[in-house]
């Protein structure tokens, strides 16, 4: 299966993710079921961006990154780079170039289990970035991979087309057809939290709010 | 043991803790004697902040933040939350509802031997916190753990109401009856280290302020 | 061989020394033939900042700082200070008192396989670091090391005398006698990026700037 | 999707299996096209042993082990129960008892990515384990999981009824559908070792058997 | 603290030790209310050995084996030598002559967050070791540490005097007042496990045995 | 400098070797001052086995094993295959057909900074492997390396013709030219060690025996 670019895949529409990028990436875990998250060792190399797009997917050999090239012909505006190897390697796989490639085409940014290099220069261009590893070790150009097929990238399957947000508080992927409803749950989670953030910073406690206390007391717990 | 909480614990009074803090991590650490340093991979997710207060101990089971919102309770204003697990994991125990109603409290800061998320939000309202992970991955209510027991967090031994330190250099836990002695010989250090700064800025070298030669040369030191 | 401080070692020029690192980790490190990197668990503790200069390499007992007191001496201006350990140890090695009298004899950074603290204060004053870790943990003076003797330091074997360069990619150790042509190479390097970047910003596709198409074709990969 | 057991799930043939373990890691991983294999770090408790049958997935809670309890009953002799984690967890999930009430179901072993107890039993029984860690924490039964759901253990994907093959190597799982493909092409693979076994046992060398000088000059090695 | 030698300090009775013994590590931890647990990655060297005794604790600072010497000498028969760093460290601090030594007088064996040498003979002497890892690395005497102080080893508190027990799921350290209650919960526990296993063993499921069923049909779970 | 064989290296004396395998890892590694050992990860598959012998050395790409056949070609009666790959890589570079080849031309096992595979094979025609990983997944044969050119193989520097020692302690490394003195050195250790083993056997203390006891009283060591 290695060696395949599969260039039709369906996306979330652009509007769709955006409403997911403004929910983040702890209210749109939760509202998957507290499901989706990459590894948190996948950390930004960047503070306070987040984005949100449609994934396409690439699957790379161990420090050889000509599969990123192939993959960014298949970029649409509003896409996110997901990038996972064959097996465990941490190199420089992307740098200020590939970047500005990708952000030609209307990329939203790259996740990528691995490393990346170049790191002040991705940040002047304002290109975002999720990445194992800073690690500026050259790659080759020799062997195949894919584009557009089913990764495992932080320890979570990505679909090609899947959704993906990003923010200071790792990544999330969320399976196409679960992003209306995850939106939907979503700003359902954010429009309470309002009205229990207000009551808990005028000192009110999440034991009274939450109604916790008989449960606790059923449950055993004793103060001393 | 488990779902015990100590309402009365002895404190280190504002005040003193207030000396430690200004004395920093790495000064209290040498006027205890090189001891009670929190592993390092407890970092802070923020830049620049110290604090310092009594700590108020939090021992959780994996993935479940129920006791959390019984320790808020707690709280005094000058207290440090110190979260540890019954066994390892990394869960997004603490966001920012929680530090929201940590802060009406006047909770200071917290250490935790875990995860956290809403870090954006975290560093937006000036909530500090020191975490083994950031990790978006909820939790769940479900396990009584203890509130105010003796915990070990990142490798060290913490009491409630021990003195906790943390800045950019990491966290420290000063026990509570020693507090004092404490911020005194770390004053006495602080006093000593002015001289010698000048004088090594002024290029004299640390071999000769410190009378290191000799000592050096007994040991067998030879330079080629 | 341990207890020994070698006075007399060839340097780079300083001129050179700039040079390599106006190119910058990435470049010399591709110069140099995709070789040289130290391993990317030695990150900077600060931001933005790159630095170049001659190595003074330091053999360290664990947790005993001894020798680093003795290597300042043999610093000159332009010079790098490269601490590695005789077995695994992180310590706090290194702080702002040694910092000051590195500063004050021309030290342009740090690179160490091993602690750092004061972290605050080293970015106040402006001395770069390279480190395995941010930890306060004190250090002992008991036990001799070596100065100027090679020393393997992040995975990768350092000669006194070698240039390195450290920006936020990550240290490359560069062989003192290859320094020159590294320093070409890059430069050549470089000068054929602009165009690329220039090309890529317009929207061209790597695939074509480089001819890619065939080769990918005969190796196999296939559109569906 | 938390709290579903999947009953009637398609499994490979027992005897197909056996063709598949008779076969071993290495070479159905190579027959399945270099894929399929679990992260190193699960590896067996005992040596010497291989197992291949139909998995049987569970996903448990971090710590809760109750769902294994529901697995068993949906057993049938040849499968392998296959266990992963919706978090990362290290706790003691299976011990002695759970693989008494296995075996008596006809249950080949487990793969966990996780933790087991009681290894001496285990190997006294001839139990065969593959195991991220041997850990002793108990573990509780307050919280559902799944069974017989994909599920991503030690990095890679198991849908219920893949096959499963694992020895002194390591875990492969094999999807399904391709179970037959990959017995057939390892038996090929099999069948061409043993005359290369034999030639390099008398002497000749991999570089004439397999014909690589050629290509090694025209990469450019060179001999000096 | 340091530079203490602790002489008389309580231990556990040699028939308690024996007994807690007898039930192992996971018993003994179960019975201890799922407490006690040293971190999985200290592992026997050894396999098919039980050890319990008493603490004597040794504090030691890194790469210096000296206080092992010291702790030799405050060995009783029944005694188990619990090892642990002033900070991390890894070195061959304990080798065949101070097994030979520490047998000499009754010693039960060896815990120790760090290395251990000359493993080979240690197994033909019969003297266990659990250990965070085996590392040939020599170790100085220069530094004083203590003996028979309160440590932490592998994340466990261990107090002299304390039990330890040790087999090849890994370590439980037991207070020495609970000594006695956890024995005796032990026995009872393994009582009321033997009529399971058997019952286990002749098919009935644990859902049934253990009266599970309805307890997870209130918690939602369903059979698709 | 990638894509050399060099051909004509100098060896240690078979006989020589013979002599630093008698005395073993952590004795050879005492008389060499301390130095030599690679990084403790680097595990043997197999127990019981020590070797020593000449190094051919390996520098291989990530996951391509093709220049371990080139290296093959080298080996001579006595050596031992030292393998690192270029940049951080695990992979199953090494099985029984390599291991064939090599047993045929007089290799005396295996030091790879990687992984191998088929290893009950490789334990049952006693072929002796030191190694990072166990990992099954297979290696291509598609970029030149080099062999018997310096390589840092477990952090430690290996020339081709250094003497190699691995035993169940781990892997030492020694300088050529030392190979003579550290024999000779190393048998004056376990002269030594014999009469102490006794004392020590016979109930004596390492207090005694090494006169300690002063030293540690003017380090201000204390009994209570």
């Amino acid at each position: 299966m290695s060696g395949v670019v599969v260039q039709d895949i369906r996306r979330v529409p652009v509007g769709l993710a955006d409403e997911l990028g403004a929910l983040g990436v702890a209210t749109t875990h939760e509202a998957l079921g507290r499901k989706g998250l990459l590894d948190p060792v996948i950390r930004p190399i960047q503070q306070g961006v987040t984005i949100a797009g449609s994934a396409v997917s690439v699957l790379v050999p161990p420090a050889d990154n000509w599969m990123i090239h192939v993959a960014i012909e298949q970029i649409q505006a509003g896409d996110i780079l997901v990038v996972a190897t064959t097996e465990p390697s941490v190199a420089g796989y992307f740098g200020d170039l590939l970047a500005t490639s990708a952000l030609s085409r209307g990329c939203r940014g790259l996740v990528i289990d691995s490393g990346v290099r170049d790191v002040r220069e991705l940040q002047a261009m304002g290109f975002p970035v999720w990445a194992r590893a800073i690690c500026a070790q050259g790659t080759v150009k020799e062997s195949l991979g894919s584009v557009n097929v089913p990764v495992i990238c932080g320890g979570a399957r990505v679909e090609p087309g899947d959704a993906i947000v990003a923010d200071d508080d790792g990544v999330c992927v969320i399976p196409r057809k679960d992003a209306g409803s995850v939106a939907e749950k979503g700003r359902e989670r954010l429009a309470g939290e309002e009205e229990r953030r207000r009551r808990l910073a005028a000192g009110e406690l999440g034991l009274d709010i939450y109604g916790m206390r008989s449960r606790l007391k059923d449950k055993g717990l004793t103060y001393v």
